[in-house]
């Protein structure tokens, strides 16, 4: 809580003002460190690093299982200075950091950077994972709709600050199996990635991932690397987020309210 | 314009079908060469990359005037493939890229990140820029407010898409100085910090930044490095934005809506 002041317009003189409390969203860097070295620095809300970092290792390509990780720890102990903002990871004997990843080290990810780190752009789309043709599972309308009404109600966070994005795993069925709030939507989604690791469930079929506000290029590409097989978010995509969905068999929903969504790829697979 | 299955729901039977052209925010890479190797690479709507380059260059502290930068450029002829997504800067003799930028090279920033490449958090709280102690200037809150309403009424790219953040300078008196908008918050407002470079108006005083959206660590931070005084937004700062701000000197608004705004910091500044 910090106290803030509340101004108000009046005509007829000064503005009106009243002191408050005001709740914020939490915003931390997370320095994550792998064998040894910073691989990244994300800016996130404090509060499931573990599933942060899995999850944002999954969407690099540099973890598929959680055998490819021997450990992972805050680093320090509890009340040091900086402990909670630092976390290292040691890679099992089957996981391997790409040669990019070793020259490249010691960046900053942002509470919105989810693809940081690439050599090259090339690099990049190189390293989206392609999908099999359709699994001929179909996704219906209504199950979109009810996702996203889902998604809402479970923003706690969002209620008490206004200030932090929010990703849900559901099923096809539309059961809702998992929602992570933080300032970086794509922070969100990598803590519902890592917490499908932690579960064992990771690339199961028939999954739609829904969140808050837009679809940039770097939500569906960790929907790719993740093996999930839907996307919708509130607001709009991208054109890149729209070409790699086409181009990872993806389907992408858009602009979700009022009883409509529109289709941007797989539409024939939204019935 | 991408074709689109707009779906409605329909209680009685199947979805509801209709196809549609829909616009777009066009998002591509635009990989930054400095001195022969890639800074960073954003994700960002092309346009104004010059602005852009300069604006992210002046917010990393590696610039402070026109002469730090000798020459920039797209990279190849127009036409080539990958044309418009390189550009390259080679610095003056009055610029230098700190050691740890010589290090760090080669990393991606996405489309809401802009402050990545960052050594360590020390490094990035560091580099932070210090500011005199207060002007003494006061900023009108109906200034702030109409600010807001003059940044919204100037985002011609979200009408169409919906998928873009925007940022406007004005001055303290309310006159609008320039906007632009990009799929990342960041990049619109480097891009407004590139123009000031451009117009040789930067760090001139009595300046106010607006965002859409919210304010995160990064866009106060970037605001600092550019000398401008005050921030607003129309949603919700972040803890990190406010702490920053303060330290800073800064005026941090937010929530400005509805004729009423929230005063995060240096409140006995706005009257």
């Amino acid at each position: 809580m910090v106290s803030v002041e509340r101004l108000s317009a009046d005509q007829r003189g000064p503005a009106q003002r009243t002191t408050a409390e005001d709740a914020l969203a939490l915003e931390e860097p997370l320095d994550i460190r792998v064998d040894d070295d910073t691989l990244a620095i994300t800016m996130r809300t404090p509060g499931h690093d573990r599933e942060l970092v899995l999850g944002f290792l999954v969407a690099e390509g540099i973890i598929q299982s959680r055998d490819d990780v021997s450990a992972l720890a805050h680093c320090g102990r509890p009340g040091d200075p900086g402990y909670a903002n630092t976390i290292a990871v040691t890679l099992g004997p089957t996981a391997r950091l790409p040669a990019s990843e070793r020259v490249r080290r010691g960046t900053l990810t942002s509470s919105a950077c989810g693809v940081c780190g690439r050599q090259s752009i090339d690099d990049l789309l190189e390293r989206i994972p392609k999908r099999a043709s359709s699994s001929g599972e179909t996704l219906r309308l209504n199950v979109i709709l009810e996702a996203v009404a889902a998604l809402r109600a479970r923003q706690p966070l969002f209620d008490r600050t206004g200030g932090v994005h929010a990703a849900s795993l559901m099923d096809f069925d539309g059961a809702v199996l998992t929602t992570f709030e933080d300032v970086g939507r794509h922070n969100a989604v990598d803590k519902v990635i890592g917490s499908q690791l932690l579960a064992g469930t990771l690339g199961a079929r028939r999954r739609l991932l829904v969140v808050s506000g837009r679809s940039s290029f770097e939500i569906v590409q960790k929907a790719l690397a993740a093996g999930i097989d839907a996307v919708a978010s509130v607001s709009a995509p991208s054109s890149l987020a729209v070409d790699l969905a086409n181009e990872g068999n993806l389907v992408l929903a858009g602009f979700v309210r009022h009883e409509r969504a529109v289709i941007y790829a797989g539409s024939d697979r939204v019935i």
